[in-house]
């Protein structure tokens, strides 16, 4: 049972990381992205008004820096070659300063300097110097979206985390259908099923797994009754009734990895009008399903799923394209958009979610997870999906 | 019950935020801060790949652009004048252009214009221009920060939402101190505890409750046993062992507002040294209560804490200053830190947690939220803070 990346795989990812920079044209880098120190190093925190960024040197060493309170636990938990800490923010003097004083002691005047942001950028009360305005270098190059590159293809690994995520959003969604009830409200349902589900997990699962994200849990996020209509509502403590139209989502961190399975289901029974958008709503699905293989945009995809709305006469009830990737963040990029021409790629991981939205009466979307293979999909959610399974 | 800012605050807002942008001789601006948004027009949103952003034109009409999937949920739930849609991103339109023809069409040419960031900024497979990009205009006036300090000194109303986040952050301490045992694992514990709390939450606010954040929850985040020394650790899955120096976390988000309540406890029992630790935690946490009060600078508490730290020759044991706002926010500026100069003001809700770290034993902080007042200061929060009382 595989329950972390291991640590080689973190080396593998410097390396083709310094392929990349090379590519560039770049001799060393400064990154700021969570996601991406957490892809590179293993490194995972919760940003605050501390600046934290990973830089690279010409040499090719990969440098942590932060703050102080941060430097055991990146010590103890990164594969790193050096950590640097700064005594805190703001402080007397600016971690910018402190980051200044390293970039020059691992000689990055006068070099050509890869970034994905120009400096640090965070809410929680941070305000400093952007790099630029720190060193002298020969040039200053954008590698924003590069390692997001790097994560479209996932590694045996990850895909062995990204089910392990799977299962245990599965389960979560089977309590979560169990314990709804019309006259329950949306947070008692949500609550019981994602800690009934989270305790089988670590239960299951024992100390060696480290979520680094949620637990397992599911939730409706708002989506209930008329309510349902707003693909993106947020959780607003709602009484559920008889007749309802739920969208529902489900998943669990694993060592940071996550899944989407999502489903409408409706509660005790369904008019005519409901049965006929989720009809069309699966219809479209298996359109998608059916559409995804390797060495097409994934553009292609969203053109049958639309074409399918539009001899249907739904188009004016979408709100959104089809999905995207799926694996450190929720949504990743690419995009099963009309404005997106990647290419599609084996071991690339998907969400297949297209959405009808009808004011007043609910909100219609299933999402599935599915993996890219040699010859088309593999389901990695397995919830059922018709209609008859979905009745609470 | 106040369970929401009402209307006529977040157009009070508005108001101070056009002053303020007369002040700083800007005629518009666009903004894309998240939480910054949120405390303007009451519109919770979770950001992803698709740019949402606020823009106020020189009529000082207020106007939200986002995905047509938010529109309708913006329209129901936000104070503001217009709501903009684009069709999706990236889309066959990238949503950048349609703002740019909406900033021309209500006027931002050759004005001067406010700004937070220069683009919309997203981990989550976002790419698209800057507005410098977009338009040709008089100048651009970074206005970063400005809306932070606009949240320095709380409402009425918003200290009412922090009260009410303390008291369901008691409860879950409460419960999360009552299930603590050897033998338990981490999740374990804290998933009982909050749920439970939760559950007593919502029951007794009923559907009026809108968390716009974390309903209550109690949490160790991995600072269990040697653990506890990492300030600023996650959540490991941890079992507990008898001896175990803990510190927790314990809040809930009321409308958006939040609080902290951390504790050190000890696991049935303590020894003379966790002793020690625990009382000069305790004792520089009553110096910092003693020192805030309005009128002079957060420095000034941060100095009289590390005086004290300094005499007991603690002061290589600490990692952090000692504070800092606190209310949409986990944090937010100023901070009790010997870098920070902003002047003490009543009205403004801080917290006080000066901490002591040993590598190997455990980490020391209480954390408390506490109001400044015209004298001193009112505690927020008000577990138990000795020792006696904090044994599991």
């Amino acid at each position: 049972m595989l329950l972390a990346i291991p640590k080689n795989e973190f080396q593998q990812r410097q390396e083709r990381f310094i392929e990349s920079l090379n590519e560039n044209k770049c001799e060393s880098a400064v990154l700021f992205a969570v996601t991406d120190i957490f892809y590179l190093t293993g490194f995972h925190f919760h940003p605050t008004e501390r600046p934290i960024g990973l830089f690279v040197d010409p040499q090719h060493k990969f440098h942590l820096f932060l703050p102080e309170l941060e430097r055991e636990h990146a010590e103890e938990y990164s594969v790193i070659d050096f950590v640097h800490s700064y005594k805190e923010y703001p402080g007397t003097t600016h971690p910018m300063e402190s980051l200044k004083e390293l970039l020059l002691e691992y000689q990055f005047e006068n070099k050509t300097v890869g970034y994905d942001s120009i400096g640090y950028g965070s809410s929680m009360g941070y305000r400093g110097s952007s790099i630029d305005q720190l060193i002298n270098v020969k040039a200053f190059v954008s590698l924003k979206g590069m390692i997001e590159e790097m994560r479209f293809v996932k590694s045996d690994n990850e895909i062995e985390l990204i089910k392990e995520s799977c299962r245990w959003g599965n389960l979560a969604h089977r309590l979560l259908q169990k314990y709804t009830k019309a006259g329950l409200s949306e947070i008692e349902i949500t609550s019981k099923a994602s800690m009934e589900a989270t305790m089988a997990m670590i239960e299951t699962l024992g100390q060696d797994y480290k979520p680094h994200g949620s637990t397992a849990f599911a939730i409706f996020r708002g989506q209930i009754g008329p309510e349902s209509a707003f693909p993106h509502a947020v959780t607003q403590n709602i009484i559920l009734s008889k007749g309802d139209t739920l969208v529902t989502g489900a998943a669990a961190s694993v060592f940071g990895y996550t899944s989407e399975l999502e489903r409408v289901m409706f509660v005790d029974e369904y008019t005519k009008e409901q049965e006929r958008y989720f009809n069309h709503m699966y219809e479209a699905q298996e359109v998608a399903f059916s559409a995804i293989k390797p060495g097409i945009p994934y553009s292609a995809v969203e053109e049958e799923v639309q074409k399918y709305f539009k001899e249907n006469g739904l188009t004016e009830l979408t709100r959104h394209h089809t999905g995207h990737n799926i694996g450190l963040l929720g949504h990743e990029a690419p995009f099963f958009d009309l404005g997106d021409h990647t290419e599609i790629k084996p071991g690339m991981v998907v969400t297949v979610e297209p959405g009808i939205y009808v004011q007043g009466l609910g909100g219609f979307r299933h999402s599935d997870t599915v993996l890219v293979t040699e010859n088309g999909i593999e389901m990695l959610t397995y919830y059922p999906r018709d209609l008859a399974s979905l009745i609470c």
